[in-house]
């Protein structure tokens, strides 16, 4: 089948997506002194991770960076450039640093996700699985490739949910028969503030406890 | 290509198979005292990860939880109320109380890989990978979210071998042109017992010596 | 769509890269002490995984495994004939032994990964990202199974690097209206050179430093 033609909203979340996940992939690769080969490849897979996995799930053809093999070669240019600039400006990266980018990519990941899987007539709860799994996807691989285990199943802070949150929303907008614009919009920024929020003032998701 | 409908002996196999991983992922999440999200996501994984990689090796969609999404709603009220529910009666789970669900749905998901591949046509050996891929990935995942090496691959008792003996079950009762339903119970049930009596009287795989 | 048929020079090209990334990953297991299982299921998914992965990036069906599923009895038989042999010989594997195969390997599927790529008339930069994901996941998937962070990320000598730059050979050989054949084989060759130059001469791809 033919996949649905990504209409330009969804194409310009995905790009900004694309652009604030490599971002965070590029802080963390800096804080890990991974040389460059590595700076590239955890960019690449951190932009593109997510959205590969939902494009096979969805067997969507051909894939987000296949078509678009510019946005390919924009994410390498941006590893090697920050990598010369990085360097030249003692530019010391923190762990805070790379969580905005990374709450922005999240954000705008799950509403495309949630968004290109409205298109193919899904039911709401799988349309926000597959936004939950753009979402995460591409995070958890850079962090696996940074040799670290997935912040998104260490750090007891709101993450998949605050995707899975601003995917109900894209779901409700779309529901409620709003133009494609604002729905992905509306449902990005709730992702992105709680995520944000969820950092500022530490929330803690309930822990399974068996006694007391 | 549109894939060949799934019987009602394959359909029964699977949800019985998904709702025995989910159990047993939902055990080991208490174990770990894994938070409110991550059990969820681990339960969804152990369920569906192994036949979703099936279904995207034999290119088969649409996917068994995007078709029947019912099913990832009954999974993620299963983790709910098993939240809920084993809090409240001070349950202290063993490693021994996730052998028994994993080993059953172990078994059904070996029966239902191997048999959907052999609807396909596809050679002995291949449906019996497929087999084996369905029944270990989603232990695999499960294992690999609660920050575990899989089971399959350090626990020296049989565990895929198992599911292998199964799968060529299932082959063997396809080839005598058995009906499928006593041909998928019997491999599901050959896998199964295999494993609990591996479990049960310690046995080994042999492991490579280079030495003596 | 019906994948191109598979050239004769594709088809040799990819089934000595199998059985180079199957002999490395059964030196590894034995150095790994792995058991009779773990040695057969490193040894496929060695052989198998780049290739796989590959496919359904490119949505090629079916699978090289599962179209010559005589090669997965192949790889299969390899392994066990190595297990009996290898024991009876007293052979004690180095972490030197296993990295000629995987050399030789990894050159093989870059050029095969890329060839294939380019007859779907994909970019040059995406064929060469297949070539690259053909290369280094299979061996990614052994160390994996091995219980090792995958070589590609944590030994800093050109691993990865030399696939991009064979990569781009077969690229430019394609580019020229070249033969298939000679492509391929000066693509392959310049990746296995790269890389055992690169193991014998300890060269070091430059580390992030962010002081100094």
């Amino acid at each position: 089948m033919t996949p649905p033609a990504l209409s330009g909203a969804l194409f310009g979340v995905e790009v900004v997506g694309i652009a604030a996940f490599a971002l965070s992939a590029i802080i963390e690769a800096a804080r890990r002194r991974l040389d460059a080969v590595g700076v590239c490849a955890v960019a690449t897979l951190a932009a593109f991770g997510g959205g590969t996995l939902r494009d096979l799930l969805l067997d969507r053809r051909p894939l987000f960076w296949v078509q678009h093999s510019e946005l390919l070669w924009m994410v390498l240019g941006l590893a090697v450039f920050a990598m010369l600039f990085l360097r030249a400006r003692h530019f010391e990266p923190t762990e805070r640093a790379m969580q905005w980018p990374d709450a922005v990519g999240m954000g705008l990941f799950c509403a495309s996700g949630t968004g290109l899987a409205l298109d193919y007539g899904l039911p709401g709860l799988v349309c926000v699985v597959m936004g939950v799994v753009t979402a995460v996807m591409g995070g958890a691989l850079r962090d696996i490739v940074c040799n670290e285990i997935p912040r998104v199943f260490t750090d007891h802070r709101p993450y998949a949910l605050c995707a899975f949150a601003g995917g109900w929303v894209v779901v409700g907008a779309h529901a409620l028969a709003l133009p494609q614009w604002p729905g992905l919009l509306l449902g990005a920024t709730v992702a992105t503030l709680l995520r944000a929020v969820g950092i500022l003032r530490d929330w803690r998701i309930p822990q399974w406890r068996t006694e007391d």
